[in-house]
């Protein structure tokens, strides 16, 4: 098992033993946010054609994959963490369903064809550049956490060139960005129609938002119920347990 | 006790029997939207000028002169809500600190000063004014669920001129105008600063938001807890229970 490895990168487990994925401490680990995008996400369950942008070690296209036998590109810009997931895909044996593209999703618009995708995801990185703080930061997880190379209304821009009309779009960020993502979606012809809130336990503030919206959609915002990810014991919920380890634990 | 009543019109409790409320089925009843309202906002304790907009039979003034020692005016355009409300102030002996004002939201600022309070609530009219049914509904409904003489923006325009700068705007609404609340407050310098949205039951949509900005504020949005309405057996939960009824319960 080691050859499929690099340095100080792990094999590790998604969705109890169905899926495996490379990750690396030091260079790129898989936030529970991914999965909830991944399980958020409405996809046709048949055909259809779906990116996700911000791949990452390709965490969401992985867990998509069991949800929908539709063709999956991830787009990641870092060569290291592009690396990861193909070395991951091909481990779990899904090269004729997700495909990688090494490129930067400003412009990946045009290369991979405007307005020919059902879905668009994306994890996009959460803070402001200039809320980067210098220390204890490998430069992968700058890059991936922090608007340097994309800024939020971009990915969003590109999601949308992407997109069909009635496409869907699927974004995961945190609740004080609210108001700046749903300004670029309508921006953008994405109109907002579902909203999730995650809580990390019953009567705290939220911390992470879950939104999709519909490529020239008519205006219906639902907000659906809460998430929560702890219980009082701080375990994990029913609710995240089954979406992390699948049916199985 | 009749003397104080007209009509169908009957003494209702709020609070327990701390506080009375003149109602009438076929002509204004309160909502538990506007409880809600009056316990989410933010006031000062003991000093501070507050407008509640489209106060209906003065159920938000009401409720907050229990939270509160600042002056409260409530405005109301519909004759007949804004003389059931001053028929409630009176009953509650709290013509001291309630002063009702029979006018209409969209000219009010210029009445009642610009730029001099420190509070404004707003419960408007929910429904667009295409949306209105013709089938039973008396036009005192009407007038006050939907869009008729004041749509949100102007609403959101007015409770703006009437704040100081850091003063703060609370409104409920439907989630479904999300997007449209939180772009007229930015259009009108109020920041949105806190949402909590209502849901019925646990796992049900959210029916019902409440949010509160600050004129001129920094962006730093948060959201709340959930608030549940019910419980599992139809009865409502705790925390609502305890904001219509008091401790006393």
């Amino acid at each position: 098992m080691e050859h499929w490895l690099k340095e100080d990168e792990r094999l590790d487990y998604l969705l109890a033993e169905d899926l495996r994925i490379i990750q690396s401490p030091s260079v790129f680990s898989f936030s529970l946010d991914a999965v909830l995008l991944s399980r958020f996400v409405n996809v046709p369950l048949n055909k259809g054609k779906i990116v996700d942008l911000c791949s990452g070690n390709g965490v969401i296209p992985l867990f998509l994959s069991a949800r929908t036998k539709a063709e999956i590109i991830g787009v990641e810009l870092q060569e290291r963490l592009f690396d990861m997931a193909e070395r991951s895909i091909k481990y779990n044996g899904l090269e004729k369903q997700i495909q990688m593209v090494h490129g930067d999703v400003k412009v990946v618009p045009s290369q991979l064809g405007i307005e020919k995708y059902d879905v668009v995801t994306c994890n996009p990185p959460y803070f402001l550049s200039h809320e980067l703080s210098e220390k204890n930061v490998s430069e992968h997880y700058a890059i991936a956490r922090h608007e340097l190379y994309l800024t939020l209304e971009e990915a969003v821009e590109s999601a949308s060139k992407l997109l069909k009309q009635g496409g869907k779009a699927a974004f995961v960020h945190r609740p004080g960005r609210l108001l700046d993502i749903v300004t670029a979606m309508r921006a953008h012809r994405l109109e907002p129609k579902r909203i999730r809130f995650v809580y990390p336990k019953f009567g705290k503030e939220a911390n992470t938002l879950l939104i999709e919206g519909i490529k020239d959609g008519k205006p219906d915002l639902k907000i659906l119920p809460p998430l929560y990810v702890y219980n009082d014991n701080n375990e994990y919920t029913d609710e995240v347990s089954e979406i992390l380890y699948g049916d199985k634990k």
